[in-house]
This record gives structure tokens, sequence and C-alpha cells, in this order.
């Protein structure tokens, strides 16, 4: 296959997965059941992805480190784009079924755990340097913990999304951005 | 069958679909499956529960709500009696897979969502009398918004152990109740 037929079937099958992930969940994932959904061969889909937990996991690495923004130098404005940013994440149907997915996953399959652990660390690592920056500048204590702060970052729109399952609206995105400066200072 | 025959076999095969929901997940529930975990005949399992949604639903119901403390009238230790709880239930391998596959299965599911909900509701419920009684004895600011401060209760225990998947200690109970105690007063 060419690199640009294989970049096409990589594509559509990837976008299967993700139809899939939201429509059935992880149980829904197989070969025929993409096939069905792609419009790729059962053929070319065994031989390029044979094993459905791993195509899940690339496809998870891909689509929780898609879209990063780039963040400016002002602390407070940057804690408000990782915020808006983390809001239109959970907030969009197929992140959020990936990443339901990904915490099922990760509590039985060690290859769902890996990427699970990747993509999480890698989230507080992004968060943690917006934090540790801010502290520099004089806006967040520099007594604070860096992993509390980031905890208080992300873990209120998480709780809202997967468990009261509302979508997060830009208000709140603004409040909560208020709230952690107070509280932070 | 006789009524203790019947919880029996009630309790037989509710315990075995928490086994299968911790190995794994919801995908894993099948009347042969239980019927093999349970040592209760697939027949039985038939006549009674004959369908799998909506056996997981009245599991998921009993666990969601077992176990649960009453709470003394000092408004500062039940808040801390609310957090230790929710530590232990959320510490609990079983109770986690629960809570992972009903949010899971309520995105997709109307029977899950309705479980979800109710099982939400009724958290949110009891935490929102501990925090309305604390702010009649002058422990939390009365003009604080009560579902804003149940929510500050429950998402850390709850984003720590689904997505970083640590254990919640004593000494973070402990933290968590006093870091409250001070930002709300």
């Amino acid at each position: 296959m060419s690199d640009a037929r294989y970049e096409r079937s990589r594509a559509a099958v990837f976008e299967a997965v993700c139809a899939v992930l939201v429509a059935e969940g992880l149980s829904g994932l197989s070969v025929d059941r993409l096939a069905a959904e792609s419009g790729i061969s059962r053929s070319t889909i065994y031989r390029n992805w044979p094993d459905m937990g791993s195509l899940a996991c690339e496809v998870f690495d891909e689509l929780m480190h898609r879209d990063a923004i780039p963040m400016g130098s002002d602390p407070s404005a940057a804690l408000h784009g990782y915020l808006a940013d983390y809001a239109r994440r959970l907030n969009d149907p197929t992140y959020a079924a990936v990443l339901v997915a990904l915490i099922e996953g990760a509590s039985r399959d060690m290859a769902f755990a890996e990427v699970h652990g990747r993509a999480f660390s890698q989230t507080r690592s992004r968060a943690g340097e917006i934090v540790r920056h801010a502290q520099k500048q004089g806006l967040i204590d520099p007594m604070r913990d860096v992993q509390q702060c980031v905890e208080d970052l992300v873990a209120p729109f998480l709780y809202r999304r997967l468990v009261t399952q509302v979508r997060i609206t830009r208000g709140q995105v603004d409040d909560l951005h208020t709230e952690l400066l107070e509280r932070w200072s």
C-alpha cells in the first residue's frame, strides 16, 4: 500500500474507532464493525491493526494530544486558556467517550494503563508548567504544592462532565479561573 | 422458588455481577458467565434476571447505597465523616469498577442513565444536607452556593481515584476537610 493510501485508510479507521466508541464503548470494537463503519476492507484492517486493543490505544494517544493550544506568557491568561481548552475537550462527545473508555480499560488492561498513564502525566506536566510559571510571576503563592494546584485545575470539570454529565459553560470557566486565583494568591 | 432460596440465589448472582465487572467490565456480563461464577443455574438466572442491563442496574442501585453511615449533629465531624466514607467507597475496587461501568453505560443506555441520575442525585442531596446544616451552625458562610460546595467535596477524590488511579489516604481526607472549612468559612 502506498503511503498516501495508508494514511487515508488510517484516517478512516481512526474515525470509525471514535464513532464506535461513542455509540457502543470499547466492547463494540471489532474488525467487522470497523470495516462496516469505515468502508476499509477487513483484510486491510487485519493486516495493519491486528489487535483491537493496540488500535484503540493508538487512537487514544492521537486524540488526547490533538489540537493542544500554545500558551502565552501572561500567567493569568495561560491559566484561563488551559481551563477553556480543557472544557472544550471534555465537551466534545468523542473526547469524553474516549476518556471514559480509557479509564475503564486502564483498570484491566496493561496497554490501556500505559496510554492512560502517559496521557495523564503529559496533561499534568503541561498544567504543572503553567502553575510554576505563574508562581515565578507572583500570581500564585510559591509555597503552594504544584501537583495540588494541578488537581484543583482539572478535578472540578472532570467531575461535572463525567458524573453529572452536563456541558461546561464559558461562565464556569471564568468562575473557576477567578476562584482559583483568589484561593492561590 | 422459596423466598429464602431466592434470596440466596440473588446474593450469589449479585456477587458474581460485581466480580465480573471488576475483572472484565460491563461487556463481560452474560448469563453463561454469571452462571459459571455464581454456581446458580442458567435457567434460574434467565427466569429471574432475563435482562443483563436491568440486572446490572439493580446491583448498582444496591451497591451505591450500601453501608451509608449515619451523620452526627456536629457539622465539622459530619463533613469529615462524609469525606471519609466517600474515600472508603472509592478505595473499594468493586465500587470503583461499578462506578466506571455506570458512567460508561449511562452515556449510551437509558436504564443506566436513570440509575446513574438517581445515584448521583441521592449522593448530592445527602452531601447538600450536611452542607446546609453546617451553614445553619455558622461553620460555612451561608451565602455559599450549596451545589458548588457539594462539588468541592466530591470532585477531588473522584478525580484522584478514577484518573490518577491511586488510593485515597486518611491524611488526604484530613487535608481536604481542613482546606474546605478554611475556604468556606
